[in-house]
């Protein structure tokens, strides 16, 4: 008998990719494309249908569906792309478009939530009921499960994790808001107030504008883990504050929901490891008691992966026979 | 055939009640007693009995069973009490001893849990498969449906909305921590900002000292809330600081749960009707767009007897056949 397996795609504003995933989860085979932003979704799309021909090619049996995470909110009911700012969409009816083309059942849903399905079926969260995923790249996204079943919420946006007020009178975030936790811990706040550091006190500064190759604009989030790791004090500061919005906001997550572990990933965690250990001390300390008795703290186990292998673990619950 | 019937208890620190409910989730019957608590659980046990024996006196039909809600945290397995400290309690296996006595099978709940289950089923949120209540009294608690499922967690205390922080650098809260969105609406917190603000500035908090008799510990967040219906500069002052951590809060779990309606209730509520038109404004401003676009914000349906036709309605969930 063939092994079962989908085809998972993640679909982001820079790149594209595209994966035929095993029934264990395992990427047997990837391709990626830059995303074609300037050919509207016309184009993606097509991309996105000839990344599936190629997975398919040389592979006898049919895949059990098609799983694709896109970075926006998408509508549950018929798997429209409501609006995805990075691709410039509105309105795409992506799930139909897609299956009128490959003859394959398709299931659309945001990508970090995709990511969060890769995590609890196949990554850090394997056999738990209950788990909250953040990563904390540029931006901050999330994914909750609760008594085995993935939050989705009356307009399928359940899990904006990145927008916990934590401080009233904080920094502004993209979203208009003041000291949501993205404000102190995204990586583009972690750039913001690294090079406002840096142009505040250049003595203090001085490593990280040496790393930055003396100019204050390449300063980004990476230049401060890399100061972090080096033991620079004012990349040490930072982390402080990066480290101490993130328990806050993890915090008033696990008393609101009551994990039985928090997954962290993401570019600022993978560059900043240590960030797991204190937010694991911090939110001890922080949250209720009675809400963190049973909590583990980890990291992600798929990394970049999470994403292709979650969306292809959904077709299969979605469509396997 | 005889009309099905169950019985609601509600358990708290100061009064203990008991009610006949219909399987429309009306109360036909109760009773009250003050807790006993000087007589430890077993005389609190024993006067639940009771109430129970007089529900049942009279009635020919045996009710489906008994729901109870206590103000504690409660093991989902086994319906032990583990903590309820305004019982006084650690360890009581309420479910057990109670259904030993009274030969009816017996559901325990938290009784904040138990409010949420009578919203749902029979009040505001009828016929709503996403819903996050917030009850605003002494202290701030709550519960989340998403998706058709109460929301109970890794270790049962999902829903503590109440510690939710949004300031901080704000006043310090009962849990130990900073700026908890209770230590500026809870009822407690109300007093506690009122008496030092009056204390601060005595000639603008004249007419909150007056309505307190003259004595400023007589204040508490009644008093605040005449002196906002009365049109009191100092009141609507203090009343603006409870709006913005109650919208920050709620604004934080809209964002996480994407409720369809955002119930609210409690006595700070019911003294200040105001709140709600307020808070739904606010969240507007406040959480993401494509979280509130759906949103109703609205009061609780029940008001205080939520606690018992809850818990009634969850022992028919949990035992009617």
């Amino acid at each position: 008998m063939d092994e079962p397996w989908s085809i998972g795609v993640d679909l982001g504003g820079t790149k594209l990719e595209a994966a035929h995933v095993d029934a264990l989860g395992r990427v047997r085979q990837r391709v990626r494309k830059a995303t074609n932003i300037k050919g509207g979704p016309s184009a993606i799309i097509e991309d996105v249908i000839n990344c599936i021909w190629t997975l398919r090619n040389g592979v006898d049996s049919s895949p059990a569906g098609v799983g694709i995470g896109v970075a926006g909110q998408v509508d549950k009911e018929c798997g429209k792309v409501i609006f995805a700012p990075n691709l410039d969409w509105r309105d795409v009816p992506l799930q139909n478009d897609l299956q009128n083309s490959i003859g394959l059942p398709v299931v659309v849903t945001n990508d970090v939530r995709a990511a969060t399905w890769g995590e609890w079926l196949h990554g850090a969260g394997r056999g738990c009921d209950d788990l909250l995923c953040m990563f904390v790249g540029t931006g901050i996204g999330g994914g909750v499960v609760s008594g085995g079943h993935m939050l989705a919420g009356c307009n399928n946006t359940a899990g904006e994790v990145g927008h916990i007020t934590v401080d009233l009178n904080g920094p502004t975030c993209t979203c208009g808001n003041r000291g949501c936790v993205e404000a102190f811990a995204g990586g583009w706040a972690i750039t913001r107030l690294a090079r406002e550091s840096v142009a505040a006190d250049p003595e203090g500064g001085r490593l990280l504008l040496e790393m930055a190759g003396g100019r204050i604009d390449e300063i980004n989030a990476a230049t401060v883990a890399r100061g972090v790791r080096g033991g620079d004090p004012m990349a040490r500061e930072l982390l402080d504050s990066v480290a101490g919005a993130l328990i806050a906001g993890a915090s008033n997550l696990i008393n609101a929901f009551n994990p039985c572990r928090l997954i962290m990933g993401g570019g600022v965690i993978d560059g900043i490891p240590e960030l797991i250990k204190r937010i694991d001390k911090g939110v001890r300390k922080q949250a209720l008691a009675a809400a963190c008795s049973s909590l583990i703290v980890m990291p992600a186990g798929l990394r970049t992966d999470a994403g292709v292998i979650g969306a292809a673990a959904l077709a299969v619950r979605s469509f396997a026979k």
